[in-house]
């Protein structure tokens, strides 16, 4: 049987703020422009998971739906959902990383490859920020 | 020649928070749940107008567009995108006007109906807040 | 303060079956084509409810999304999700109605009415049955 | 049994040219801007017919889908799918109508209301030229 | 000239169900929970599938439209528009392979790829089951 | 800190045709179809840019968004925006290259490359004509 891809979105609406305390404010808003504005703005986030395996030769299926979701709902909108990233994530806090797409996609990559059952690979996480951007992270190098 | 109705889409993205400071916290989590949390969270607001009024017998237009773009960047994305519109607005301040998206469609009727030229109407003001959520204003009862 | 319209998306996965059975095959496959085939085929649905009213002078809200989903959810998601729509509602067993979104719309708008609190009022309720097709119904005439 | 609505979307790809040669080349540039180039830009238009009637007894359905894709299709796609709007309809020619989107909204509402069958409506033609701009007609006033 | 890939959607309607006859029924349930209602819920498929390889000098394409779309309409929406995939697919069988999107994918994969012409190769298919969902089929590993 | 890749989209509506003058009018007709129309027909064109590299240790950016756009802006949007492609770009004169969706996603690509910064690959360039159709260059082999 084939190996195939798997892919599961999940949304959630966040807000943050590109700022970086040790820099001047004239350096935050030249690098960062109006997204440097206190106390942030926010977005519809579209998280966009794909993992890859063999199928089960009972079900057809790369992973159970069920078990799928619950990984995105636990490291994905239930963190994030209706929340402000600084505040919320200790990675994303003042001083450490801006929260853009993608350290997003970076850091939820790590949550979810260390949730996926044996034999299942996470292949890519994608978060797409508006609908003009999107970021991709492929694993580490 | 016919009446037509011409519209036209704006995109902004904001933060906002649902809280009422003469309440207490236990009343604002039970009204709004998790849109009280502070600082707040955000969206990718889709706003869209619609006018309506004859052909102009020569351009067969019911508003120059130019004109139309000026408005709305004007009146809506640059009073709100990247910002947090509590903050930004004085109309939805804590203690004044929750910022949901049926306020926001009154709000946004009045500043375009007030910048619109003689004889062109404005029919509609759509808020787009998410894929499964939009409010309408159609102006003053 | 004036009236909104607010509206909310709900989805749901079914199938159906355009089949008259006092009517010959020959005629069923005339006058319904291909959604005559047994045992039915499927759409994803979109069904956009629209409701209206005054803004609560507090909340800023035609409706508590809270109540407005409990609603959606039982009378629209919950009676067809993952349904074949001629068996899972007597309305439209074979024999009586034809599940065509005009139908659906028709049905899920008496039921919604029925559930909405007092002062608010059901404007509108739209099936969408793909990407080119729809219904709205607005009441009874 | 109800009244209900019934819309059908249909598709095509064109070009077009806003100039008037009764007028200068820079009154056309100030008015229509690159609208104005030679030999015309191009987009895919989407065009959405709503029609309005009973809901027919035993099929449940406002209007046969199988005559009101022939309609479309006659008077709207095959009228103008890879064709240059001015020089492929009189209406348009160089000199008379500027092919607006209010313009063609007027245009098809005409010609659709000249087919439907009796006791069926034509409600509204929507006419979206790109993401942010559409037009309606609904009918002469 | 360089390679490049091309891609084209088709789109079907059609139902399906999740059912192991020499499962309990209890066991049906319990894997494939409302997916395994009798007779079968349905969705609105799209199709996307991707080929590459040169430009051909003349014409600038990958591969001609005319052709794509034949081989696309015949192996793929033909099948399967408006019909119950278990009925239809001797693969997809009672007994035999459960109609998930990854196995419907690998599934056209090979169907789409005995087809093509020389010099052009099947890179991807793409099943979109619903707008959270979707399976690709890269080959045979 | 891993590598990840960015995305931007940006949107032109053009028109084109698809014409050798070097073939008989039959040949063209026959090869190309409706798309040899004279003057041409458009499209409103998406096209979206991927770039991949590492995360910048203090922006955590792959590329600043005021560079990107700048550069998607002079090398897409305004070469191609309401203008006809085959008389705007040299490389697509009658005579010379047909612009097919894969020919503009070459064309594109080797312009957005020789602008990009050092350390900032370009990864694809996707040319979207229709809701149904693109092709995606990769870069030379």
């Amino acid at each position: 049987m084939s190996n195939a891809f798997l892919t599961r979105s999940v949304r959630f609406s966040a807000s943050h703020r590109y700022f970086r305390p040790e820099w001047s404010e004239e350096r935050n808003r030249e690098t960062f422009g109006s997204c440097t504005n206190a106390p942030g703005h926010g977005h519809n986030y579209e998280c966009v998971v794909t993992v890859s395996g063999p199928l089960d030769h009972e079900t057809s299926m790369v992973l159970d739906l069920k078990v799928f979701d619950r990984i995105l709902h636990d490291e994905i909108a239930n963190r994030l959902d209706h929340q402000h990233i600084n505040d919320a994530e200790e990675e994303f806090a003042y001083g450490k990383t801006i929260p853009t797409a993608e350290a997003l996609a970076v850091f939820f990559f790590q949550k979810v490859a260390a949730r996926l059952p044996e034999g299942v690979q996470l292949y890519k996480v994608r978060v797409q920020e508006d609908a003009n951007l999107y970021a991709d992270c492929l694993g580490p190098d």
